[in-house]
Formats: structure tokens, C-alpha cells, sequence
């Protein structure tokens, strides 16, 4: 996705360890316009396949789920990463790592946002290891739905993420596919 | 806002302790439909005054701050609950305390995010005893901008939320009021 491209390479930045900031648009300060236009492409990307449910987990998932939820017309959930005291119903629980907190988090949806027999479409801002892409379709699979495809607004395709989805047999749609982040320069994977 | 009262007498559900569920649209499960006719009555119901920015904090002000912002054609930023690791610039906190938690965050926003001279509106899901509202102006005011209004999908207006805030100036607009919750039975604040 082009905008988004340009958007990483004017104000994405690259930190030692593989970080790519991109606070500036897409995780802390949103822009809503480019939100928009990311649900559009993720609409269209997965238009070929049945769709009844977004789900993306707290907190940087939740613009661009709901903006793609919006263009398919079906409701959004979001797991979250710390149940609150008022999710007292029976819920479904995912344990996730992540590699740049360092800490693994429970993430959690009640169940009945999760229902069975549906087709799940996972959506996240960024996809490094596969963590919580994969715990997400984790979640799916244990409500008794099957994962329709999971959508990332940036990933790092040389982290293992990428393989370990497809590896586990999921559709994978980038919108921004990162070869390289070295000497501080971003090298998106070019196009076929 | 009728749509958003209607949702609410029809899925909403009142637990003891002055708590109204709405987990199954604003909260936890999203209607993305509901969210952008949200920020689009936020945005007209503030479009006498000039914004530059919204504001609101994670999780569940993310979908109709993103929505207000949109409309507004304005940039949305979301304070943090919990600072991330990568939050290593300069940053404004302030602790907000949750009686519906138990628990005092420290709600931080990065002050690049926050730059001074502007008019910023602040957006959030509920309303009780106004702790995250105002602790969301204080950042504003830190920062060294103005409180443009508080937008507000819920409020519990028989709470001291609603005072506090015309108290402390501020112009606040509630999408629906609630004047009580009493036998399990939603009652709105009727309108003048």
C-alpha cells in the first residue's frame, strides 16, 4: 500500500534491535484519514473471502479493526491484554509473548463475542514473531471458528512472523512488508 | 443521541454497584456503524468551536476518538495506561485513579504528541467520577494548550463526573445521560 509506505519512510524510525517507530501515524498519534483508508485496502484485500467478525487485540489494533469492520459491514472485538474486573463472564484466554515488552500478556475475549461456526478475520498493527497474530487465530480456533485471514498493517518479514503463519497454513495480507531495517533505513520487500 | 439510547435500553445491563454493561457494542465488542455515527455527533455537537487535536485514552476511547477525529479531519492521539518500552522520548503523565478497577494508571502521552497552543478535544467511553476526564485535561493543560470540550459516549450524570467538570469549566457533551439505574432498569436524564 503505497500511502502507507511513504508514510513509514517520511516519519517511521528505525531503532537498534529491529524497532520501527511509527508513533507518529499508527500506534500513539493516529492519523483517522489513513486509518480509513487501511480498513478500505483490508476490505478489498480479503473481498474474495466470507467475512462475519473482526478481531484485533488492545490497544493499537482497535483504529484500523474498526475501520475495516466498518467497510465489511460486521462487528469488531478486541481482545484484551488485561481482563477487566467487570469481564466476569466465560471467556476464552490466549497467552501471548511479546518480544519488545518483554512479558507475556493473557489475552482474553468472552466467549460470547467469539461464537462458534464463524469466519474470523484478524487484524493488527504490526507482525514481527507471530505472537499475537497467532494467539488471536488460537482464539478463533478454540471458539470453533475458523480464521478467514489475518490482515497487518506492517510487517517485518525477516522475523519469523511471516513464515509461521503461512507455515501454519493462514492468509496472510500485508499492507507494508519490511525486508530490512538497517543503518537505520527502511527496505520494504519489493513487489512481484 | 436516541441511536446510542436505544442500543443501550435494548443490550445494556445493570449491575449491582452502579455499573451499566455495554460490552456488547462500546467496549469490548465494537458496532463500527454505532462508532461512526458517534464521531459524527461528537464532531457536530462541537463544531461551533475549533480543534485541533483529539484526545483520548486506551482502550475503549480509541474507536470513537478515531471516528470524532475523522469527521473533525484532525489528528487523534490516545494516552497510554501503561508507558511502552519504546515510550522513551519525553512524555506527560498523570495518575487517574478507577473506581470501576480499583487501581491507579498512570496515563501518559508523549509530549510530541501534545504540543502547546492547541485547542484539543478530549473523547472517552464513560463518564462517572470524571477521574479520567480530568485527568486527561491536566495533560492538555501541561502541555500548554486549551480544553476545547469533553465528549463523552455515556455518562452517569447521578455520579460526580458531570459536576466536577462544569466546576472546573469545562464544556461537557454527553451522547446520553443516564439519571439513574435503579432495579436493573436503565433511566436517561430527559432532555429539556
Amino acid at each position: 500500500m503505497d500511502l502507507l509506505e511513504q508514510r513509514i519512510l517520511e516519519e517511521g524510525i528505525v531503532l537498534p534491535g529491529n524497532v520501527l517507530k511509527v508513533d507518529s501515524f499508527l500506534n500513539h498519534q493516529i492519523d483517522p484519514q489513513l486509518s480509513m483508508a487501511m480498513g478500505e485496502e483490508f476490505a478489498d484485500l480479503f473481498g474474495d473471502v466470507e467475512i462475519d467478525r473482526v478481531l484485533t487485540v488492545e490497544a493499537s489494533g482497535i483504529a484500523i479493526g474498526v475501520t475495516t469492520a466498518l467497510k465489511l459491514g460486521v462487528p469488531m472485538v478486541f481482545a484484551r491484554k488485561k481482563a477487566s474486573v467487570l469481564m466476569t463472564e466465560p471467556a476464552y484466554t490466549e497467552q501471548v509473548y511479546s518480544y519488545t515488552k518483554k512479558e507475556t500478556s493473557n489475552i482474553t475475549v468472552l466467549k460470547k463475542f467469539l461464537p462458534a461456526g464463524e469466519k474470523v478475520l484478524i487484524i493488527d498493527d504490526f507482525l514481527a514473531n507471530g505472537e499475537a497474530a497467532l494467539g488471536l487465530a488460537r482464539l478463533v480456533e478454540k471458539a470453533g471458528s475458523q480464521v478467514a485471514g489475518i490482515g497487518i498493517a506492517i510487517e517485518k518479514a525477516f522475523q519469523n512472523g511471516h513464515q509461521k503463519i503461512l507455515d501454519a497454513g493462514y492468509r496472510l495480507e500485508a499492507l507494508a512488508s519490511v525486508a530490512a531495517l538497517e543503518n537505520g533505513k527502511v527496505e520494504f520487500v519489493e513487489e512481484d
